[in-house]
């Protein structure tokens, strides 16, 4: 018995030549749903993307996503350290047939996986030129290419998205930046990318900020810097509606790093933002656990808190390392985290035209390119297996009985007067006088852990 | 030269006995202004109440206020251990005879360190009842005694506050108890404290959910609960207007502590509950920087954000330490960190009805009664100290020149067409085909810090 | 199908009145295993104790251990409230007759669980008296009264330990107090548990320094406390020795809490500080993974590295919450977590006199009696479900075999030159001058997590 | 009156061309003192390098050391970003006609400044080549360049280190890698470094362990890496010894970052691996602070430690933040912590062959040439200030006076015989039967705290 680790020996090969028949990962075939005994790590142990749960396909429950920088930008570099990854595929020029054999191989990555999605920033596609004029063309040639991908293979966008980040211009800010000239950049950016987003049928569109926020509160105007935030999504709105585009609008939250902090940070403070300046219709969350650990809650609870207030847009399924300070975008394998998120998905009917989107990278010592393959099968199987956990929890009632049992006074009487927002001070004054100490009642948290224990 | 510290041997005496004339801390003299140079740890060296600052009064910027529970009520216990201090005017008795007697040694501290303003929760002031109606009579008993001394003394009350955390039949909550029951009762509590806090003046009321929240997202049903507690504060509001009542209504946020997550999380986020529920108009926050430092951000971030947005109330003016996860609740002695907090104040002129609350504890090892008033004096000279460092920096301009200057890109031209919310994503890119890259502009952190030391 | 959660109501009854025929928890049945399918929240799906793994009984591997203080003598106060745990077999009197019934319940409890093992400070048993004579004579009448339910049951002690950090006298430490007249009582203290656990049979004794570290480094010398700290544990030594005793003696590392800073930080601080003053080999570790992540490590981590050394004595098998700061004592539920650390005692073959100790407590709102046996059963099968896993990877060899080749380098030519010590920097040079650059090699993290998430 | 911040204008000219007579910063004067009401961000408020502080000079306690790679070839990429700064003197090409150049500025900013300490990695001052032996080549090649300009400046190497870490051969550690190719690369390297460093005169030799941890447990064997990491350090003891080599060797420890593990997590953990395999008398410790507070202590804690137990070598002089995850490496700008680091340093006589390495970087958006000169200036005269804060305290005595008399119960009888180690446990016994119960003592933290205030 073996878990066959495909080794980096009998890969080698791969890495000198692309093979003649056009194929960038001789090594990795179709990745197939072989069940939970399944020992060969490129297999599906749980993701079976046509079986049904709860009326519908798991893959229209999960609508996983490829991210293109991690998965075909990103080589390893860490602060530390130089880029580890080289890939045959990738010889790491600016040239336009360079980018382009990375769009073939990130094709041939997605439709082995079986993934109908992918998620880009503007600048992971096509280099950016000396001039906006000159980005915009390479990005156009760009997106003819990938058009005729998405057409051969049937995978489709799920956002794109600006990079207004990586740029030394944009090291105080794109829409925050106290200079309104590169608040202009950051603004043509944005054009261009609702441009192109909308003609590759991307489903949303996400705004990330990543260099919103402050260094230093000494040298910061923090209100002007979020009064023009506010003013730059306005004119993307405008923009969005004159050109009839359809793109579902996404802001996702992060509290620091690269800044220190960051404007959006987390699900709550967004939604502040968003009603502050009169927002909230137009824009939903695209939640990243790794971000909301960073800000202090737990894996689950940006996703949940976002749903129940219809904020929840799309998410991205990574996970961090709740000891490491910083973003590690890993690739998720704790089902029982997951199916709390998968819960809320559930309850919510599904994600809309989010969706689960892998913002996860291999290790910078995962060096190997079947490593792009395991760490993508491990986190789907994941999710697949917390989706299942999630589903049975709700199908068997159990826990949700529980909870529903346990707000029951709410549903009659003096608490449905409550509910109803129809109770008085002076009611609930005169029901103490009447009814007096309430009895005490457990909270049974060990009963409620040992039973979710039952189904992961 | 000495700093003549008290010592406990020399103050033994008065922990025996109440002087014949009623003096309780007899060792301490009133306190007084006696300059930067003194050493005698019961003066001030930098609060000068009566000393006109940027217009106004020190005592009136300042607005310090003492807290009831921490210095008259805690005892110096905690998760290991039981109370370490004695004080010879607290027989520990439940009876309203040594209730009295601690307003009167309150009343002596307030007095002597020359502070005006004093914070209670109903539960510090009369012991709790067997019945609500037993409780309630005797915080009227209470209050009608606290009014005299008020009038004897001239100190006034900043706020009242209800206790819905330390009786276990909170243990679930309070406003977002799942038991109707609990929160019947939790109201009834805060009508009582509505109608005491308006008979004492007290110039607010806030409202601090330290069991709203959850231990475990597993039993909780989280969206019902926030809808709860809005209703609970619906009820307020109506009961305030309809006995025309003024206290500005206040919420103070925090993370987590007692239970795993709270609702009212940071500034950001309790702003986003009252948006979601229409609150926003009627209640103000009340900050505390230990709180803040909790939720991972800066000691003055949440004073400062809800400032620009018109949200800050007042101040629990205390501090936590960073390395501990918990609060600690220490007096503040960071003349530097508290700058940052009294710039925001001056830049909104003032706390108007709100004030700097001492939400401080000496520590569990401080058990001199002579602790008390160093502790209290100590944070008090920090907080002038900060004064005068944040009016001296708003007097000569620097600073606040040098970030005027860093936004003028949006005082006229394009940039105030932006700040004017009158551009759009093609003049935007316009301006950058016509303007080309911007220049780089160094944000210098390093320079705004070395002149931030020049004035601490 | 129903979990039967026990409900409140159901044990009402039991809550008034100890029955007559001497049972406390009439509504508890002896757990026994039922198997994984099981649905019985009072029965074992995978604690099967005389079920042999690896050539030995689970229960050998696992040697649960209750704790007295938190399942017996805790009730649910937390810094912001009161007790809410009320117990019919204990009136909260200091009184012996109190005393005895608590153990006699407590005995019950661990008798119905199977569990072999308990734990103690010696406050915990008896109470303090008003002079040490008085508590000792105490201790002494317990001590008398255990030995007959010891024997009776044949329930065992693991360790007993002394309380140095509840009373008010320790509050600047015990072995570490400014005061000699303070280590004084805190070594008469030990003198005595020294005494007591040597006469009920107990295998290890625990040093857990609660207040040894400082508040404040300002009013601290820390390396003089250091020194107190070792003479304390020398003197105890030589007690040991001098009277022929041989239970195990365990330092129990915490980074802070309720000290600021505790100078037993972690694992390696403690074998630091035993190296230095020549105590290595006198002691080993008594690792509670909750104080292991309050230190910033993994859960597994103080385990598995003071193993590695041969440090590793005891677990405190409890967990925490990564995002709270301070010391939650849950029990355990993830079994993942507990697998690393049930391998790391397979790998060390057992843990010899130490064992598996609960030192948990029922969440604050978990009130009802059942809630400790669930508490309890869930903890449990959390480890035995991960001996299980961690037994299976060995058996299988998967991992191990991965790893063992990961580094096999070392195991032959220039490689095991280095490891045998042999090697100089000169032959590093010139194996590099003849054999270059070595080859690249990933690392597999997401193979390894995959592989993992098979077993569990 | 004004600042006078060097604007970036200003400057423009020096960015386009060294002029003629060789100088790279024309329009930064030498950095004189100019006392504490300089407002020119170019001089010293507080470093007056020659003037005499408790018997030694400013220069002499300081021991000031500028860092080659943060200062000379950090160019303000992070993770999300490429770099920012462009250097009018560095053509970012791998030559070594730029690497004198770059050297060349190095040397005017350490004369401009008046530092007479700088440090480096091997791969700061020469380009790495194809092959070790280029790389030793270059090396050499540098070393007589820098030998030149140490004559000509009188500026002296407080270390060299070796860049474990940025080459992708280390990705999974150098000493600890799996491969014992690459720990003989590693080796290979610290040997060139030995020779180097004892021909310039280095005073000192760092040990970073970068990449000596984990980022996974699951892949690592703890024990055989660190048995490999120790075996190393004993070769280049040997060869040390056998090249009568006098550099003091340091350790510095760090938590995490960029591994997620680290092996010397601080102090005290390396402190245990010294002890553990023999080597504590021939190392001692580089602490620094921003890694101190990212292993969850305070500032000055490792500092402190380490120098009361013999081990403080050397200071890593930066700042972190304590609400950011990572190595921030800040110029520090806190006075009072920076005292307390101070404090240490006065009361072990001084650094003796170490020094405060300016182990810090300007931020990312602080791009002028000029704002590397402010962050030195500023840090300097932030430890200057501390210097003479420290000194004060020490002269006037109140603090030491009071931590004294805190402990001064171990001065004489029964607290001396503990002192001694010839107490027993009867004896504590014995003390507490005849003297009871001891005196209640105040730790007056808050006395301690408003003290330390007084002085800065």
């Amino acid at each position: 018995m073996s878990f066959a680790p495909t080794s980096s020996s009998s890969e080698q090969p791969s890495k000198k030549q692309k093979k003649s028949d056009g194929e960038f990962f001789p090594n990795v075939p179709k990745i197939e749903y072989k069940g939970e005994d399944s020992k060969d790590p490129l297999s599906y142990r749980f993701y079976n993307p046509e079986e049904e749960i709860m009326g519908k396909k798991m893959k229209d429950w999960l609508r996983f996503s490829v991210c293109y920088w991690h998965t075909f930008r990103g080589k390893g570099a860490d602060p530390f350290g130089f880029p580890t990854m080289k890939r045959h595929y990738d010889d790491e020029s600016d040239s336009m047939e360079n980018a382009k054999r990375r769009a073939d191989a990130a094709f041939e990555l997605f439709t082995k996986l079986g993934v109908e999605y992918y998620t880009f920033h503007d600048r992971d596609i096509a280099p950016e030129g000396k001039t906006l004029e000159e980005s915009n063309k390479n990005l156009d040639e760009m997106v003819d290419y990938l058009m005729e991908l998405q057409k051969k293979t049937g995978v489709k966008l799920l956002w794109g998205t600006q990079n207004l980040f990586s740029n030394p211009r944009y090291m105080n800010g794109a829409f925050t930046n106290p200079d309104a000239h590169v608040l202009a950049y950051a603004c043509s950016q944005v054009k261009k990318v609702l441009d192109i987003n909308h003609k590759l049928g991307g489903e949303n569109l996400v705004f990330w900020g990543g260099r919103e926020g402050y260094q230093s509160i000494l040298n910061t105007d923090i209100k002007r810097e979020c009064d023009h935030m506010a003013t730059v999504f306005k004119m993307a709105l405008k923009y969005k509606q004159e050109n009839n585009m359809t793109a579902q609008f996404l802001i996702e939250p992060k509290p620091r790093e690269p800044t220190k902090h960051q404007y959006d940070y987390d699900a709550q403070t967004t939604i502040a933002f968003l009603h502050t300046y009169g927002l909230e219709k137009d824009f939903k969350l695209n939640i990243e656990p790794n971000h909301t650990t960073l800000a202090g809650h737990d894996f689950e609870h940006d996703c949940i808190i976002s749903s129940k207030y219809g904020m929840l847009g799309s998410i991205d399924a990574n996970t961090g390392d709740p000891l490491l300070g910083w973003d590690t975008d890993q690739f998720p394998s704790d089902p029982k985290k997951a199916a709390l998120v998968m819960g809320a998905v559930i309850d919510q009917g599904g994600l809309g035209s989010g969706g689960l989107n892998f913002d996860c990278k291999v290790r910078r010592e995962s060096t190997d390119d079947v490593d792009l393959f395991i760490g993508h099968v491990g986190a789907m199987d994941t999710y697949a297996r917390a989706l299942r956990i999630a589903a049975k929890i709700r199908e068997e009632g159990t826990l949700p009985g529980m909870i529903k049992e346990r707000y029951s006074s709410f549903d009659s009487g003096f608490g449905k007067k409550v509910e109803e927002g129809t109770a008085t001070l002076e009611d609930c004054e005169k029901y103490i006088q009447e009814n007096g100490e309430p009895e005490q009642r457990s909270g049974k948290q060990e009963l409620y852990e040992m039973i979710l224990n039952h189904y992961v």
